[in-house]
């Protein structure tokens, strides 16, 4: 048996974890990706919970970097950058619900060399930035293509190969009248930029829209802690997810299961306020629905809690704050 | 002779710096508010540059919390809140120009006591916060209505009276795909809550979109650096403003000029990223149109450049840097 | 009447705000000066409440920049840099009591160029630093001598002149157990950085070990709010204070009055941090000592309160906030 | 062979990472306890690099909180918290060194239960604090005693057993002319609080001052990331290092070796700028030691690094990034 026919997708669910009709977006069926998360583009799909969608996502950068020799600053567009499939409208999805998203798959496609990762001017986590907004000159621009398959990993060089460990790094739902940059992460999803948010795990969603309008790209093929030139190795896709519903399950920030433990998401700046934001959210979750008194879940977190770092490079900060499950039972 | 006759505005907005048509936007021709930054909205004026507009402001809570016994938590709902006019579209307006927007006057509008401040839950500088996400305990709501008019200033108590010292608290262009809650400040203004922001001054806004897209709102009474509380004197008003255009001048973020000084305007987390940018794009403002080498205008803002302290509270903290016109003659 | 006889020194301290014995601390009596702020050092003086202590400044180099072709990589030597007079033993000081420092006149001294800025490497406001840490290139050294008087101010170029606007930039009491670098703000004072520490103002510091152990130097001519690039004009002096000694009067953070105002001072990272100190310290000050309820002065000063920033450079940022004496009769 | 073999220590220490001779420091030999880092205090021992140093160490409270129904506030007495054993002077250790400490064993003492954590006013990662001064109402505070054994590991309640994942939360060695409290983390070590400076890691502290002047305590028997609370389960241990001394080799920031990976451990707030440190440390050393260019360390690193957050909770915020040795072979 899987654990995630224990899950609270499975458990709380409208379709039981159980996956029912399969779609598949196809760059051409896409058409136009999407630039922001917002409720203002016309829905790609419409799905009832338990479908099961498959989309050709692009890379961060469209594809559009495809030599060592390219110049990112003379290629990209900002602020066209980060293309999204979606969004996918979930049926019955209203403000104050969960979708959940359990992620089946993730599969490169394209010529090889499939991975790009690169520097990019005023951008990064140890740069000046337009935030951190400094005088130092800035570093050169450099571009690295990189093998990736399924089977062989990540090539780096001659001497060395990464294991090839896929995620998706935006997901998220439309928040309800805004429109936010793909780039940016938030209460809503999008680009949070966490290897967590892999293969065999669910993510569960606040619903701000109606349809709660599903968007989702960049996936990652292999990513440190904090993503920390600000491009990890991005590469198209064919990503399998299947969505479901829980209704009336409310909470502000996302919320992230797998077999071994859960993880609530925040996102903000400076850093530590996203850590607070993620374990503040843990706290709550235990609260709720773990049977813990808030300031007992506080006490136990400072002795077993986890923190992973998502992303230091985005208009703000991602953490994933987490509890093993055996440690609720 | 006025200072505005040598402005920048004068000499290089196509109108310059002469008024031309007068408009006025009523709460009736507005019809609906709205409640973000962004080109989805349908402008309620197209206007030539030269333009005067005359705009009905509401208060930062559409005029709902009216007694010192109503609770913010129970009228206020979340993001409908800080209602905006406009969107003005400025005719020949594109990406890569600047708006300039004039504050010719501020009066306050509609029956006393016309203005408000109160404490919110989580929102405010010295309290845990959304994003400074803690367990502490919230302070309690509290609700206080303040008598406002232009002679006589404003009523805090029988013993003390402050200066009506009228300023727009949200005030900018659309981005160009985005749609930002108007709670926000940002690269193309919004929600910066600077005190600056007032009667006789310019503003310079960068052109994301076509027409520009004016949106302006959230005028205060009078309001401290910071705005402590998150609710400075808020209160309706008739706001008049007088556009022009600045073609190709291109920069990031707003700018100010008045009789003194000039001045440039970041909003980031953490607040230390906010008063970087606000400094560096005044440097860079001074080597582009002063005369001065980089590192110069660093080395003399060190020993005369001024900060102010718009706000500390809201999604991101906005600081204004800068220096005395006649440092720069 | 000065406004001095109205202070909080002239009504709290044992001597009454009254000039009392004359002290003088020469180059040569100081000896061996301090680099850091702490109760291991011999003191230099023990004196009454009332004394007024002249005091033979170095600049925040100990005079080692002299030439503009000067390196400051090659001159400086850190831990060993903004040399400080001191500690001067302030009879029956206690930890609790509150040692007041009215700054009577500050004098440029030495053979001109007197003044001296400068570009360090990993230091300054909108450069990579030690903690800010980055992988761009440094911007390249550079040193400004400047002439400064009394009555000429100070001499920036042929085309500018500043005027003469010294303040302390270093001055604070020895914490209790810790010898605290003078790169360094904190609770005790220390390299605020903070211009209203001028001629005219008395400072208030907490005392934490026996005889206060005050400490001060690093004058600057004159200086921008943050002192952008990390060296404001500093330069040799003749600084003449007087102390007195407010018995059980105990707070944390310095608070400083002068004609106008009454501010509390901050010091921390990130810049909210130390921007929430300042505002909650002058919030329990307003509660303690000008009756209001604590509520009440966060919603004033919400209206009407004033934020300074001193250094957006040094290991802990330094901000005051303060309101008029008029907002509080 | 154990990988201590090749480990750094062993290759460049004096004592060739080779056990030397033994000590022990009790709580007798140790007479009073430090609340310092710094060079003002007199040895407890001098030893030669190789020596084997057991140290009976006090919990974060000297012991001093014995049951649940102790108030922290009533019972603590700042600054003098967090006592210190040591300093251990290290003969022949001079300034641009570096110390080995190689953690041998972690051994709980002392009368069950052993095991103490609690809410401390104003201090915490989920409450406002000294620094993030709010004028929210504090948490109750509350007080949590744990049976600690080595085989049993932590018993938090009848339900839940935590494993026995000791670690040394504080050490050190001294700055150059710096006193600064046992609270604090910093570039010479100090109370960082991270995990990974468990049993059988090799931690390498820079040498500011002659003798190196080792101090260490407050041993956590287990710990989440963060330390949320600020208290993780303190107790009382006997614990072991070895120490050896590698010549010339000079870096800022500590360093640390285990079996599997390299770290470098950066502290400062925002906690970004403790990542940036942590991160620009690791490039420095890949480029150093490793044969990296920096800019290939710094892509490599966005691939696979490691982030360990430690505290999130002390003066300064302490994160770990590493490496897995594997991908620098």
């Amino acid at each position: 048996m899987s654990w995630l026919e224990t899950s609270i997708m499975a458990r709380k669910g409208l379709a039981k974890g159980k996956p029912g009709k399969a779609y598949s977006i196809t760059e051409e069926s896409q058409g136009q990706y999407h630039y922001v998360y917002g409720p203002y583009a016309k829905p790609v799909l419409k799905v009832d919970p338990g479908s099961v969608i498959s989309a050709e996502t692009h890379d961060a950068f469209e594809g559009k970097i495809k030599y060592e020799t390219d110049k990112p600053s003379e290629i990209l567009n900002f602020p066209f950058l980060n293309p999204q499939n979606g969004p996918i409208y979930v049926n019955g999805a209203e403000k104050g619900d969960t979708l959940a998203v359990y992620i089946k798959s993730i599969v490169p496609r394209g010529p090889q060399p499939v991975g790009t990762t690169c520097l990019i001017r005023e951008f990064g986590g140890l740069v000046a930035t337009g935030d951190t907004a400094l005088l130092n000159p800035p570093l050169p621009e450099r571009v690295k293509k990189v093998e990736v398959t399924l089977e062989g990993g990540v090539k780096w060089s001659d001497k060395l190969t990464l294991p090839y460990q896929p995620f998706i790094g935006t997901i998220g739902t439309s928040p309800e009248i805004e429109a936010i940059t793909s780039l940016q992460p938030d209460y809503y999803g999008g680009n949070m930029d966490l290897p967590d948010v892999g293969v065999d795990a669910v993510i569960y969603l606040p619903v701000n829209a109606p349809g709660a309008l599903l968007y989702l790209g960049d996936c990652h093929a292999i990513q440190g802690d904090g993503e920390l030139c600000g491009v990890a190795l991005e590469h198209p896709t064919v990503t399998t997810v299947q969505v479901d519903l829980i209704k009336k399950w409310t909470f502000k920030w996302p919320r992230l299961e797998n077999e071994k433990f859960f993880m609530t998401i925040g996102s903000s700046r400076p850093m530590e306020d996203a850590a607070r934001i993620a374990y503040r959210e843990l706290i709550r979750w235990m609260a709720a629905d773990f049977g813990f008194e808030e300031l007992d879940a506080y006490m136990l977190l400072t002795q077993c809690g986890r923190m992973r770092l998502g992303n230091m490079v985005d208009p703000k900060y991602t953490l994933g704050a987490s509890i093993l499950k055996s440690y609720l039972a």
